[in-house]
């Protein structure tokens, strides 16, 4: 069903992304800024950062979007690409807060355990932001029975694992995931995952995070099981950082720029000025949908996506484009995720007492 | 009840080994070369490596050599540390022998799952022999799916994870393959394990096989929980290797030698000559033993222990001792594991047939 | 002038290789199966590999294929993709063949010196080809003052360096070696660099030998500084392996494909067959030459690369295309490369005895 | 001569070590707190280090210790072990500070060219402190040809470079510096190192900084060629951490333990308030030397150290001992060195008007 609403958006704007806002601004972009109905969208401009909570309320939101309901926030910023140690406290400091939004609404108790997954392979640079981020959070829930009961009080019990990818377990994450938040009766899980993106603007300088949780086939790796609150049965918070873009979708962009128009994946510093639009969202929006406007030059989303697939996809189909100097950037990507959840679990609670207790 | 059988033997002759074989030979040199109750020992001699066969065939001989009733299969060979890859292959081969003898003792159908578990911290080198090893292996469990049924026959599904160590992941090793092997339905579990060893050289060169699982506290790394039959509810085969010595080990090992005896850990290169023996070893084996010999001159193995817990451990508690050359190393000796686990899991199946149809 | 010769050719074809073969193919199959002057082409066809030695061996012939007058060897073969221990020991075989054919070439006496230059970035997977290498091959110089007189006869002494990456030393790369060189008295290096390639399809499949030396601006990094016979005053044979495609190139190749044309960098599994040609190749060859055909619907390769740097270079200019999987792909290819250095290095003579009087 | 120094204190004392600061403490635990003539020892305790200083004034000074004339400077602090960032910022100002001590002294330019070197291999993780270094300081050298003359100004151009070893290059690390500081015209060298030290208390708590060089066989891996001003004909300062001791030591320090002592590596908190002492330092200050005094129980240093060596080195001779945890170790302390020397060459100038330049 859901997968169906991506299907059918993708369809209409050849656009496939893992980002809500992107999403919601080829809409805009292309319709006009109009009121989408079902789709909440508000924005703060900080410092060193844009940061932008879509809330896709209900289903006619989803389809307008093609993104399941749920909340969506987004963290903009250059200089998630740049070495500055300063900055990157405040965007950790940030991504914390849009965090704690998320916890809030799982109405989670303060000592329920949560376990973080890191998801994507340790091997592959662009896919390692998961475990690298695993491995820099502090983890306690292990110290819960060294510690006093008088202690106890208000520590939430962290735990975390880097289940690896499918080929070289052979399990799909998914499994390993339910197999674990059975075993330790996790009360929530955050996934922390590279995406692909559909630009290059977006890579290591975007952080997305959501409550609709990992789908089949996003991400860099592949998966085939959902990880979601429907699937697990508990609440899935998912930090996705894009950082590689598919070859294919490199190509469309650059034949957009070359003919002229903008790329589908252009990065809006500012929203569109744009006053008329070709297509009316309502279209969308149900059986009352009107015919789309006849005279289109340009090829359809479902055409152009075709031809690439059958023509491209022989010479190009495992190809991922990623910046040079991708190492590096990981590396600082996953400073500001690890900083930012060390910051929500354990800000509040005096770990030096807890800490003692552990030989 | 094992703990305190270990703790005996211990005590006894102030050895700490997670080796059989090595227990054995402390027994055997120690008391003579006299048959042990319970405890069968058979011996191979190949061009380059020494393979040993200890039986524990009940609870008499597991208080003889402090070890659980089980089976233990030890390949030593110094070759393991030397680059030579026809050797390696040579040694790859012999071990998939002897764990096809465990195999065989399971009772394991041709396509009943296994999944295989690399114990240890990937980022510590002396401790990343398990991970490194699924690094290397070929897993199929997820290939399933895509084979047709007629093709399916006789293929044994493989799965393998690295759960990542208590410190990092917050949840015991114990738990996490508990909760996968539930989810996955295995049947049989293989964990691959650093060592602690008695001697420094054993280091690398030295292979056990068992089938009495892993034990809390055994290891490089710290674990509090069995990993074995009786907590999974299905066989475990245990591979060790011994990558370090403990600080404390080695000082012991090196007063030994300096006081003129061969230490506890010396590796047996024939079995000992001797024909007196000053400690009948039947004292251990029930209520009818008789006194130990007075006027032995040396500290005792308790009182020995005790001494260097209370006087070293504050100063080197935490160290270990390893080879310099340490990295190079495991990477050989990952490759004879990895290597023998491809052997014996898909030697004799065509996988051509079914890798073809992995997209 | 090389560079001129270079610029030249990449005007007429649009082409910039790093590959001599690709560059002779181009003509080939724009212009025709005619006789290039000055440029000498032989193909051998092995089981798993297709091995071309093309010969420039004039200025002629340079400006013909772009490529300055030297010997250009070139090994392709798809299995060097694939995980096949037998196959990659063959293909190393083959390399080590043509190795031997350059090495005889520079007229070095047995026991002259030998530097081996691992460039590229070691933290940057696909560019850590050299440096891997580099710690995989068997050095052997410092053992020469251990070893005694009577036992040196023949031993060639090797030396290897990894220099690292301008960025991240603030040298060029050329000064460390002629530093090196000088230092040690080497009388010829050795250079294995990771390559960017016209084709994704030769990624980590071909291997280029020469003995024309490294150029500014080739290869993965950037390096302004030439490395050849004629800034280091000894022969210099550079193994080449493209593992990475700009991001710029893809777009044409995508754009030649979905236009119906075969792109500029497709790999000739077979020689072309086509007996008409649309550019006599003596165009080129001076001031004789005759005007090109006129109504060319397409593009000049000129025109096309600026409207491409201008139009794309702001958002794709430092994207690399590289496999998904190239950490597994680096591996193997290493192993092949050192694999060869080792047979050419190291075959024939005794090593045994020499590194007994290695402590 | 040099060497014959630190023999003949080896032998007094039966302690190796590259630290000045322990070899200083040795002399007045053994004999009191005297004053030692030729020796200049200051001492700042700040909140989380004490820093002191050694200055060995002459030859008689450099006999009493058993250290080269020059300047020794450490910082210990037991905060360089744990993760926090806020100390490790202030260590890294105190080691900044001490380095300028040094490079003040130099009498460099302050636009003479500095090169940074890190020593040892980068695959041993304990050896691996010095190319870690080098790859987190920022160099400068290659911008210069980028920057316009008028922003040149006061600009030190730093360049760095990480030589290996000899086991993997067959080349002399001093070769390479000297090679490269030739080539590039460096005015001063600093290198960074991992030492063996006496004592696990030190081992990744203790920095020293020194003017005398590198010396021959210091270290955890073995260099046969001095690294100094002799040699390189230019300023050479060094910066050595403890990170690994050796088995033989440790064996050594577990004795005295046992015994009761003290052992010959512990580290003071405190100065010792003995008042007697049984051995006068004037014995070593020339011919005027008093016989020692008779009727001393214990072996003497350099028998210890025969026996030592006779018996143990079969089994332990390449064994190191370190922390379990020393990956992380590594990675702390190369932030607090790096640091270090980011301020100590960037701080003043306005790097953002040079970075500009740098494409």
């Amino acid at each position: 069903m859901q997968e169906y609403r991506a299907q059918e958006f993708f369809e209409k704007y050849s656009v496939r992304t893992d980002l809500a806002l992107e999403a919601h601004e080829v809409v805009v972009e292309r319709e006009g800024p109009l009121e989408l109905p079902g789709v909440n969208v508000s924005r703060v401009e900080k410092e060193q950062a844009v940061i932008s909570r879509v809330v896709v309320e209900n289903e006619v939101g989803a389809r307008m979007i093609g993104k399941a309901p749920g909340r969506y926030s987004t963290i903009e910023s250059r200089a998630l690409r740049e070495h500055n140690r300063e900055v990157h406290e405040d965007l950790a400091r940030y991504l914390a807060e849009e965090l704690d939004w998320f916890i809030q609404d799982t109405q989670l108790g303060p000592e329920d355990p949560i376990l973080v997954v890191g998801l994507g392979n340790w091997n592959a640079t662009p896919d390692a932001l998961g475990p690298r981020v695993v491995q820099n959070i502090m983890v306690t829930r292990h110290l819960l029975g060294m510690t006093p009961p008088e202690l106890r009080h208000g520590l939430r019990p962290i735990a975390a694992i880097s289940p690896g990818v499918l080929g070289l377990t052979g399990i799909e994450t998914g499994e390993i995931i339910m197999g674990v938040t059975d075993r330790i009766g996790a009360k929530a899980v955050i996934c922390i995952d590279a995406l692909a993106s559909r630009s290059v603007e977006r890579l290591c300088s975007t952080i997305q995070i959501s409550d609709t949780g990992i789908h089949p086939g996003a991400g860099v790796g592949n998966r085939r099981l959902a990880i979601n609150q429907e699937t697990l049965g508990i609440p899935v918070i998912a930090i996705g950082v894009p950082t590689v873009v598919h070859a294919t979708t490199i190509v469309a962009d650059a034949m957009d720029l070359l003919a002229g128009q903008r790329p589908a994946s252009h990065v809006q510093e500012s929203p569109p000025q744009r006053t008329t639009f070709r297509v009316d969202p309502r279209s969308f929006m149900g059986p009352q949908a009107e015919p789309q406007p006849a005279g289109q030059p340009q090829m359809s989303g479902e055409e152009k996506h075709r031809l690439f697939q059958e023509v491209l996809a022989p010479y190009m189909g495992s190809m991922i484009v990623t910046p040079k100097e991708i190492d590096v950037l990981i590396e600082e990507v996953t400073d500001v995720v690890a900083g930012a959840l060390n910051i929500v679990f354990h800000e509040g609670v005096d770990y030096d007492e807890v800490f003692q207790y552990l030989t």
